[in-house]
């Protein structure tokens, strides 16, 4: 796809198509529209990193809070958003054995209690076992390094995100 | 209501029920739970204030391109959130004449081609009258007043929101 086709979309377009490349939060993808034209789909990437750092720590903590829990209440109710459900369905979660989903509850609510925030993980890179064992081992971080891991991982999932739209999806959207 | 039910809540209750103070940005309400405990609901309609005043003129853009036309594309398809679609509903735009209809689309139109952003005012403290013939003097603007006073119309909204949900809607929506 030629990035000119990107540029020539209304921000309504864009926002319908790009909205949801950080979860639930159309107004990142809304605000890098003024940075149009763009050059190519890295020069969108890094405008959506720089707008995320130049938020304060309660805005990034605001970002992860808009992810749903892995394996969670929206997984088993089918109330996930279709790229969460797409992406928490390849890396196995939707086949947890009912040991696995009560662990993954448990380490989850652990989690949520000491950060006040989600676990959130790109797990489109990451299978059952090892989501488990960094859940289990990121529950140990301090809590500002785990905020600038969690977001590290926020934008692994929007780079993939932005990588399917423009590979797959951007006729289909409009 | 009592602060202390709002400050008990977790943030995923707080998400759920504050989300849409301001349309479609769930970041915002999400980001400011991390201020609590919160002395009173100025104080949480302070820390919003304070964090869209953070934001840079792109986000602030941001934040306008996440609200719908008025009496547009989403009224017609029923798609507006339930506050839009009150909040709308109150101001008589839902019963505008295909003239009005018209003249609606119209300035709407030309004011996003001038600012990249939809014309947004506080619906339930105009009547349809005022929101036109304000449409009308709006675009007149310099794109930099328009972004704050377009600003400052969505901190109206969501006072009102804000209100709205202490008096009347913590229980129902949990």
């Amino acid at each position: 796809m030629d990035i000119s086709v990107v540029n020539a979309l209304t921000y309504d377009d864009f926002v319908k198509i790009f909205g949801n490349v950080v979860e639930k939060c159309p107004l990142i993808s809304a605000a890098i529209w003024s940075h149009r034209p763009f050059k190519d789909l890295a020069d969108i990437e890094t405008h959506i990193t720089e707008f995320i750092d130049s938020l304060p720590d309660s805005g990034k903590e605001g970002i992860l809070r808009c992810h749903p829990d892995l394996a969670g209440r929206d997984l088993q109710s089918g109330t996930l958003t279709h790229e969460s459900q797409e992406e928490q369905s390849q890396a196995g979660l939707t086949t947890l054995d009912s040991a696995e989903i009560l662990r993954m509850y448990r380490l989850n609510s652990q989690y949520k209690e000491r950060f006040g925030f989600p676990f959130v993980i790109c797990a489109r890179m990451n299978k059952k076992a090892d989501i488990l064992r960094q859940l289990s081992d990121r529950l140990q971080n301090e809590r500002a390094l785990e905020r600038e891991q969690a977001i590290e991982e926020v934008k692994k999932i929007c780079s993939l995100r932005l990588h399917n739209i423009v590979l797959s999806d951007i006729q289909t959207k409009l």
